[in-house]
């Protein structure tokens, strides 16, 4: 072991501290905002969550719109199976997929739908992020469309970006649903539903 | 003027001040809670915005969540076309025309999209009301959906309360996408998009 390698050990310790610390805050704040928004969760909440002061919590996340944007992009690694460009199997497989992989995670969903619809209110730090997401997922899925059609796949008359805006609008209608009466909403059998209208059938 | 007639006039004073200050309180709260959602938005911003303390507003509205409920139920007032049971006109045109209507009060959607997302979080006063508003409009789309059927002008093999459960919620995220991105996003387009997937044209 070098005095180099010894330095490193010694650093080691409080660097994943540190890491598990913001990891600790991050699943907190996740909790607060999932359960009482942005504008409703507190600082103070997630601070006592984790067991600290809001000065130590601000020494990891220097504003509270810092740990909401932290927060929303661990979501988008939970979920990163949801950007269908990513994606080597079939639109209709994969969507389904995503969908099924969700009624596991009702607490990601409900940040989700939470903040996403406070984001359309004035000067909501997430607003950005929304809008932006919307359009990436708008264009992404309008490709998968196109690559169906250009295959004689997609319903004459349908237009690909249409049907891609549709798509997304529906699956974010179907959760909200889902969320409050879980046992009669089947978001998976929904959007196959709507498949089915859209898809047609390989030759 | 009789005695009794002089006492009401004497009367009506008060009363229709008190009716206006309701009036003027519903009107605050609804944008407050539109900008700031139910738990974001406070009393004291709500009693700001009508120049008058806590406590005269508490006279008028014992609670907050007593202010909410009064503002969801003047959204239904409002809105009150929303309901196709009580529609005259065909589905798909009652439709496409609330639609439209809606384009112009973009205030009164921003209100609904906030509240009832944050409804799916626990212990939200205004859980019940859209739960119980989501199964009335799920069953009221149905029974129209299955108008349709019966003449023959829905799609073979459409459900009709599965089709009620998406126009409900293709409605609700085209609305959120029209919110962030009202440029972008024709929510009485993809709704006319919609149904020409699931109802056929009369014979």
């Amino acid at each position: 072991m070098t005095t180099k390698d010894v330095g490193r050990a010694a650093r080691r310790g409080p660097y994943a501290k540190s890491g598990e610390r913001r990891q600790s805050i991050l699943d907190a704040a996740h909790a607060v905002f999932a359960a009482r928004g942005y504008r409703g969760g507190s600082l103070q909440e997630v601070a006592d969550r984790v067991g600290m002061s809001q000065t130590s919590l601000l020494h990891y996340f220097p504003s509270k719109s810092d740990l909401l944007m932290a927060v929303l992009r661990r979501r988008d690694e939970i979920t990163s199976g949801s950007f269908p460009d990513d994606m080597e199997e079939g639109l209709v497989d994969s969507v389904i997929r995503t969908a099924v992989f969700n009624e596991d995670i009702p607490g990601v969903i409900e940040l989700y739908t939470v903040l996403c619809a406070e984001s359309v209110t004035d000067g909501h730090p997430g607003r950005a992020y929304f809008t932006d997401r919307f359009e990436r997922l708008r264009a992404s899925y309008g490709r998968r469309f196109a690559e169906l059609a250009a295959v004689g796949r997609l319903r004459p008359g349908v237009d690909p970006d249409e049907a891609a805006m549709s798509l997304v609008a529906l699956w974010d209608g179907l959760q909200t649903q889902w969320l409050l009466a879980p046992d009669d909403v089947d978001v998976a059998e929904r959007l196959r539903g709507y498949f089915k209208l859209v898809v047609l059938p390989e030759a």
